[in-house]
């Protein structure tokens, strides 16, 4: 679509919540990391090309072929039965014991967030988000009018206590605070891990405080060292499972392209979504759950993830050790056990944005911190996703991006 | 997900729209007309049995090999170009010239109504749809807390009389009507059509009263006789092609499985637009819309329709026979030319969801008239799908349709 300024005939007429509808950073950036002479750090592009594609065509004739017209009519607005069982038992490799009915399938990770933002926010509503949080979430929010209250997070996740003083606070003011939203695994974007004691505490702030936690987690199988830490819902599972919303998607398991996400709430919450999922897009695609389902079917899915996370943790590591050898004492950056990204700081009198037109000039890409902060902070930040390109390529781009960085240092103290 | 009532906890938590998400009739009666036993006139599910199977596995195979990476990959937010290439053939057959800038892909025609519903309804906004209208559209708009006003349809579509008075008495009241949502070609439910005059009128009146107007035409190429009508959307490309969205879907030309629609609008509503789609499912299915794509590139897809087109057609015609030969003089229903729908008024002491019982427990299934209402009036009227069941079938189900009527009838008599 063209991007001129065109007259606005109608231009009184949108709805208020446009106003805080902004096109996302990461996205106009995936057109660039889509021309090849790029090296992206941009998008979250999944290593697609290590799919079985002989093995996705055999799953798609399957599909045509066993109650093929089935498959390519209108679904069940709660998502395609069958495919549900298998979400039991991917969810069951991470710990969550739960059943068919529990579950409601979405078009992709961000129709979950879409839903249950629309099924819980009014204009002014509070909402909490790690700081910095995934774009694609605050994006979701603000298009509902949320405020968005965002707690900084370490290198272990979401800093506990700043959270705690925030609830105090904001229950004193008599705020209800709609949910919480966290990526507990290799958060996009800061790549960090929450820890088990603190996901502990979280949850007992939650139920202290009446608060719904949504989980996102699309990246806890990708995990490229340590041992796993129960996820928040299996901890709530292990209560009066109450408090926790938990969503994940099938980009990092299968391929985006499918487009299907999931949703485990209670019944009543449940119901909600459904009616959500009736009024904004009947029913997510049969056909593409039921392909996902032949490859759940299928036991060699569990090779494929051990084969992606092979290329995914030498990627990240040859990004990490590149990090170290050309930025050391200049920047700082996360160092994540698992997941697509490396979270990046520069000197605070550096702009990621400003350097963005270089690194692009010098065919690099990467995404600038603002968009992850609700208020456009961490302009000297960055994130860098290490899935996408080779390991060459990351230890090439990383090499020309630490020399724009010095080059910057220099002009600005040649300056002081 | 059963629907048993639980206590919910959160219950308080929710937000104003969810008091205005209702179930879709239509959707609890989809369940049932899954049943094999049921004769189910209920949904409007396309016979995707018709389709060429065998052509489909041709089209997917070429999707996993040429561009297999890009094809599961994330895409763009505004759809996939090459697809948009092919929609521009498919409307061209319409009448609407238009090129690829002026369209975004959407997940099947319900998200491009939730969309449009999201960037220009804030609660309390007005809109104007036909009387009857697609439950869908009212959900949708619902679901953003509108206020519906809907104008009666005649058997040449909406009164454009009282539509006219309608819009002065509003423009008196200082009210802004956000869009008129209309349904021209074989309407859901009604199964009327807009005649020309009334396209041209109606077009007239959006101008003079500065007001969108919503063209939805997911019927436009399933007409069984007569001439087509141009679109209200080519109308206005011959003026300022100013007041007209138009949107359709694939559901009725390739199959509802494959969840891909479409909106032409100006450019300043398609950037909001675009935004709408980031923020809610990313983007649409690449994977679909490139099988789409291979669909429409091979030219037989016209002989398809063609097919179909043949089969509803005399589906339409047995439904026609056999209620004419059955409830004459008892009820009376529109004559489609096309489409899926047949819209059916009894006299006004029955109910036909009272019927619905009485006809399930006989294997008939149908959707009662009231959820095409934004006020749950129609409580006489009902909507039957001929696009689903064989002719063999439709004309043993409203055999048993007429049966049940007829005897509600002698019962309400005997009482009298």
């Amino acid at each position: 679509m063209s991007k001129k300024i065109t007259f606005d005939y109608w231009a009184d007429l949108y709805s208020n919540r446009t106003e805080f509808m902004f096109s996302s950073e990461i996205r106009d950036l995936l057109a660039l990391s889509a021309r090849p002479d790029i090296i992206s750090f941009a998008g979250g592009l999944p290593e697609v090309r290590a799919q079985n594609f002989q093995k996705l065509e055999k799953y798609v004739k399957r599909t045509l072929k066993s109650d093929g017209d089935i498959n390519i009519q209108y679904g069940c607005s709660d998502g395609y039965y069958p495919f549900k069982t298998k979400l039991i038992d991917v969810m069951r490799l991470e710990g969550i014991e739960t059943v068919e009915e529990d579950i409601i399938t979405t078009t992709g990770g961000q129709q979950a967030l879409d839903l249950l933002a629309k099924i819980f926010i009014n204009p002014g509503d509070t909402v909490i988000t790690e700081s910095p949080a995934y774009t694609g979430a605050l994006n979701s929010f603000k298009s509902y009018e949320a405020k968005i209250i965002d707690i900084p997070v370490d290198e272990n996740g979401i800093d506990i206590s700043i959270l705690e003083k925030k609830l105090k606070e904001l229950e004193k003011k008599k705020i209800q605070i709609k949910f919480i939203y966290l990526v507990p695994n290799f958060s996009n974007p800061s790549g960090v891990t929450l820890s088990f004691d603190r996901r502990k505490k979280v949850l007992e702030l939650a139920k202290k405080h009446r608060i719904i936690i949504l989980e996102d987690n699309p990246y806890g199988m990708l995990r490229y060292e340590g041992k796993p830490i129960p996820t928040i819902k299996e901890l709530d599972i292990r209560g009066d499972n109450r408090n926790v919303i938990y969503l994940s998607t099938l980009s990092k398991l299968l391929a985006p392209g499918f487009r299907i996400g999931w949703i485990v709430a209670p019944h009543p919450i449940l119901e909600k979504i459904s009616l959500g999922v009736q009024s904004t897009i009947l029913c997510v695609s049969t056909f593409t759950q039921r392909i996902a389902y032949e490859y759940f079917s299928d036991p060699s899915w569990v090779d494929n993830i051990k084969r992606f996370k092979g290329i995914y943790s030498k990627r990240r590591d040859i990004m990490l050790k590149t990090l170290k050898g050309n930025l050391s004492s200049i920047a700082s950056w996360s160092k994540p056990k698992g997941g697509f990204f490396i979270w990046l700081k520069l000197p605070d009198y550096l702009s990621t944005k400003e350097i963005l037109a270089d690194a692009v000039r010098n065919k690099v890409a990467y995404v600038p911190g603002s968009g992850f902060y609700p208020d456009e902070r961490g302009l000297n930040e960055a994130r860098l996703a290490f899935c996408t390109e080779n390991t060459e390529r990351i230890e090439k781009g990383i090499k020309i991006l630490s020399k724009i960085v010095k080059e910057k240092i220099k002009l600005y103290k040649s300056f002081k």
